[in-house]
Order: structure tokens, then sequence, then C-alpha cells
């Protein structure tokens, strides 16, 4: 097994867990942008958003709502991001789906560090691209 | 009304809009951190994460996911990120509950700018600060 996340899941590697239930497990990211960020995996590897199963990403999602709410309390946070990184180009490190959970407070660091401009009718170029493919994979929504 | 994203749902503000179904509207952040960079939202005002009822909690992350793998194929991406900041703290503008999809390239930025060190034992100090907040809520998570 090679994969870390794979191993903590496994309790073969340590790691600071505030969590587990039978599917699920949270811990403490060892290489935190912030006090308590946390990172919540499903068990089973998976290796980033797309290829979660919609059952285990529903149930996760709505865990990741309640330890959110959880550390908020508990940190006295005034706020958090939840983040997937996808891709190394993404900032993933980990190729185990997971989600950050980062406290925020006031006067802290804001997540928007670049930002470009569309010129003139370009968003439209974009929104076109992203609408055509809307369409030809619309089947993967509901299928 | 006084919600932007109220105004874009209702088309009452205009918006490049590229999906929408009966519960949720996908649009172009007109702010781009990067190009193609798009929000999705629920037609229904919720203010964050938080405050999401389950189910369209759950409809809204199957969505998020199915659209960032179109955008992902439709503009040629490395990879993306999936984000939710919640409050003003952790960037949050509009209090009006919406996933960032932020594409991403190789070489590209990266989300990680700046991170923290625990002293010694203070990581344990974090855990168990947020355990004891899982204790006390648990009954929010099954309830």
């Amino acid at each position: 097994m090679d994969c870390i996340f794979c191993e903590i899941a496994s309790k073969t590697s340590e790691a600071e867990i505030v969590f587990e239930n039978e599917k699920f497990i949270a811990f403490l990211d060892i290489n935190p942008v912030n006090y308590g960020h946390t990172l919540v995996i499903p068990k089973t590897h998976f290796d980033n958003f797309l290829t979660m199963p919609a059952k285990e990403l529903e149930e996760m999602t709505k865990l990741t709502q309640y330890l959110s709410g959880v550390i908020k309390r508990a940190l006295k946070a005034d706020g958090f991001n939840v983040i997937s990184n996808n891709g190394t180009s993404a900032g993933q490190s980990v190729f185990h789906f997971h989600y950050h959970i980062i406290p925020r407070y006031e006067n802290d660091f804001h997540m928007r560090p670049r930002t470009i401009e569309y010129n003139s009718t370009e968003i439209e170029v974009y929104a076109e691209k992203i609408k055509a493919a809307v369409s030809k994979y619309e089947g993967l929504l509901n299928g």
C-alpha cells in the first residue's frame, strides 16, 4: 500500500484523528494552512472528486457540513473554507479524495490571490465552450 | 430583493449562464480567479454551506461534480478546485451559498499560499478541541 491516506484509514500510519465512522475519517492536516485545518476522507480509495460514487460523495459532503460547523464552534472561527483540489495543477498532493476544512478569522488571509480579466466578449467564448460540453455530456448527469 | 445571486436566479440580473435546471443554476464568475471560473448556486436563497438543507446540498454537490468534469473537458484543464468560502474572513463576498469551480493548468497558481506550523504538542491541543466539539454536537449529524 503506498497511499498515505489509505494507511491513515487502516491505522497503519498515525494521524490526529478528530472524527471517524464506518466509511469516513477526519484528521488534522500536518502541513496546515491554518490552525485546525482538517481533512475529511473516505476510507475506501477514490482518486478525486470526479471518481467519487454519488452516494459516498453525498454522505461525505453532509459529514463535511457537520464537521465544518463543529470546527467553527470548537475553534471559535469566524468562517471557513471547504476545498477540494483535483490534479497536481490544482494543488492536489495526495491522490485520495479529500475535503479540506480551513478555519478562518477576521483579518485572516483571503483565498483570492490572483484574478484575471476577460477581454470584451471573451467571457461569452468561455460560456459557449462550457455550454457545448454541458450539452455533449448531459447524459452523465442523469445517467 | 438585494441578493445579486437571487437576482441572477430570477433573471432580473444578467449572467453568463452555463447550466440551469429547476433548482440550480451555474454561471461564470465576473471576477474570475482563472478563465472559466464558474459558480454553482441553488435558486433558493441559503446563506452558506452550513445552512443548506441536506437534500439540496447533496444534489448540488453531485451537480458540481458533473459540471467540474464537463468544464475540465470543455476547457482542456489539467485540474480544478471546488471551493466553498463561508464568512467574510474566508473570502465569501455574496451571502448566498455557492461552489466555485476553478479550472487549473500545469504551472498554474497553487492554492496553498500560507502555511503555519504547530509547535510540539500543539496539534494535539487542536485535535482535542475538535474532538470535544464532535462529541458535544454529535446529535446534529444523525438528528
